[in-house]
């Protein structure tokens, strides 16, 4: 379009869309576009084993049987499926009683709102709850770059806390909260991913799980819970969910089916049960995500839910069995990461470079002592053949400019051996001297 | 929920959500839910007989087979509908395809983005547009309640612009344009539905059409097009959207797949050709819609976007086609309900009481010498079984008080009939002395 004349400068246009962060991932599509035979540590896509067909005339007549079982008549279960539908979802019960079963996460139906995956939950979340400009949001540094970006399309301000070793750094998120009351403002909520952060990796401990709720209740701040990767945990070393631990409601749990089922359905949940004093006594704050929902989406596609509450129904209702054998694939290939790591670089690894050890998840950290920034990726791809994602874009400081994220989710073991090596090479000869 | 003590008070949360606007789709659900024997002319909801079961598999067969003939594996096809896509879309080379042979809208794949439906093309073309508190949104009045909500949601300021029998009040539009200049502000864009508004019903005229391109260039605005009811009209009366008309890019141009294939699917889209100069050289408008995307819902469901895809496909990729069936009968269930009027309220209708004769769309406006508010609503429903929406929602004044909306979507004739009827002793016995 070059030979146009522009109608707007794009300073014409809403300043989120000159925020960097926006723009990130149009910048790794680029590069791995022009790399296609770099080997790509970038994506936290999902593996294509776990992207098989689906049977999907199957799934959706099962959903319906269950619909019908539930006392619809058969004409308007399937109806349900192609129809629009209420705004807060149709399979919140199957998703409620999951939630329950699965992770010890009490809420009823009424306390659910089925989202355009765990994105629009978050827009909706954030939209509800900052009322006023007073309201800041704190999030976890770094941070996925989905809860920024909505933060910035909202005009939200942020503030960003410190991961630590044990989950979020307290003492700073306190001091966050008391530097904001100081200023006449307040930290409305706290988002964070307690299992196996993107881009951390970083898993909250028990005790810093509950400081955290109490914390929340002595500054009265929200945490919003994204469950994104929670399911890789090993089954013996799962941790129950803030939600699972919240007797007093100040956690908003956010949960996909993207990498439990299938991202193409773009099917999320909000778990959303805190009273809101109404005109006509309390209702759950699911209603006013819901009521806002009608104005970002409507309601999410029921063709789309139909499908994931039969792949759910087939699996017995259970979130833990629908995703017991993805958990297991990315488990395998972080564990095959992390072991290529030490092999080829452990021994001697140059002066600077280290590497975190996540328990789950799809992402590996990585130190340099150099700044791992747009100039040396494209001397990793070109020269050496292997691409990764600079750190700094999930950082609101410039304390991510000398790291880098490697996720080993759409890989073969063979291919991150491969990667590793490239990786070895090019950290070897570009940043160990 | 009332046992709870309340964590918030409604008055903590966004301001949007205590817009009467936002609450009234509840309200009537609320009012049908308590009267399921009454006749409902109240949901612009899409006829039962168009919701009938799509193969499901056949269509994203269909789909992945066009893939392959342009170029992917079977298996690149195959993965794409359950994988993450780019948030710009799959179908847009489809759509554009379609839309130059359908509609004479001459816009590439790259000035398309495909949305969760029409609503969130809306939200995402306000975001990207609205930059500063300076700028103001024209809607029509009266006019459809989720382009307002979604104004709502993001704090903008509205200025209402009368409908007019031939579409939109021009004189009145310019003299909003040069109020907001005097005041420092402008307006920035104008939305309407220039083939049979929802609710007004009104078509604008050949001669309007050009005329509000030329003062959108004089008076620097663009103009949102809606064309979700263009589909209804008569072939032979088609008239051709402002976007086919648009030599200076002044339109964005939204449309979905809800009427013409099915709601469930939530697929729509827009057309965003507008040249915007960035860092390196201009790019289309859909860029940055597709980037604010990434932050709202991602992308819209590749497996619907290949449902939507397949039965397109199977129409001959022509969206006439594919909603040829349900625009006649909409057609004639329009013309049912205003010859049903006629027959029963016509020859003496009660004093004040008149209603339009639309030429497409679900949608006749009956003006009333009384309010037409719920109060009166919750009489027309338990005395005399007969449900309508009041148009006071659809106004950013005051001036829809007395007139109620009639929808005849997805009634049948025989229904019909008998709803005209009880609507006639219902305004021949409440509202007609």
């Amino acid at each position: 379009m070059t030979e146009d004349t522009a109608l707007f400068d794009a300073a014409d246009l809403h300043g989120s869309l000159r925020d960097p962060l926006l723009g990130s991932l149009g910048f790794l599509n680029e590069v791995m576009g022009r790399y296609p035979e770099a080997i790509s540590f970038a994506p936290g896509a999902p593996h294509p084993d776990t992207l098989e067909s689906v049977d999907l005339t199957a799934c959706v007549d099962r959903f319906v049987d269950h619909e019908v079982a539930l006392g619809a008549t058969p004409g308007q279960a399937r109806r349900r499926v192609y129809e629009y539908g209420p705004s807060r979802g149709l399979i919140n019960g199957l998703v409620s009683e999951a939630l329950r079963r699965d992770h010890g996460i009490e809420a009823g139906p009424e306390s659910l709102v089925i989202t355009a995956g765990a994105q629009e939950g978050m827009l909706l979340v954030l939209r509800a709850l900052f009322a006023s400009p007073r309201d800041v949001l704190a999030v976890a540094n770094p941070c996925f770059v989905g809860i920024t970006g909505s933060a910035r399309l909202l005009d939200l301000d942020l503030v960003s806390i410190d991961e630590s070793p044990d989950g979020i750094d307290l003492d700073g998120l306190a001091a966050a909260c008391r530097a904001c009351r100081a200023a006449g403002r307040s930290v409305r909520a706290l988002y964070v991913a307690p299992d196996f952060s993107n881009p951390g990796g970083t898993t909250m401990s028990p005790a810093c799980r509950r400081q955290l709720l109490d914390l929340a209740g002595q500054e009265d701040f929200l945490v919003i819970e994204d469950n994104t990767y929670g399911f890789t945990a090993a089954t013996d070393q799962a941790l129950p969910p803030l939600k699972a631990l919240d007797t007093d409601r100040r956690v908003v749990h956010i949960g996909t089916f993207a990498k439990i089922a299938f991202p193409g359905a773009r099917v999320g949940y909000v778990v959303a049960d805190q009273p809101v004093a109404g005109e006509v006594g309390t209702h759950p704050l699911a209603d006013d995500l819901a009521t806002l929902k009608t104005v970002v989406t409507v309601n999410t596609s029921p063709l789309c839910q139909a499908v994931i509450g039969g792949l759910l129904l087939q699996h017995g209702g259970s979130l833990v069995a629908l995703g017991r054998r993805k958990s297991a694939l990315y488990r395998r290939n972080l564990t095959h990461l992390t072991d290529a790591l030490d092999h080829h670089l452990g021994e001697l690894p140059p002066a600077g470079i280290t590497w975190n050890r996540p328990r789950g998840g799809f992402f590996v950290r990585m130190r340099l002592p150099v700044p791992a920034d747009a100039a040396l990726l494209e001397v990793s791809a070109q020269k050496y053949g292997v691409l990764w994602t600079p750190m700094a874009q999930f950082y609101l400081d410039s304390s991510g400019e000398r790291q880098l994220r490697l996720s080993c989710s759409y890989l073969d073991p063979d291919q991150i051996d491969e990667g590793v090596r490239r990786l070895t090479a090019f950290v070897k000869g570009e940043v160990g001297s």
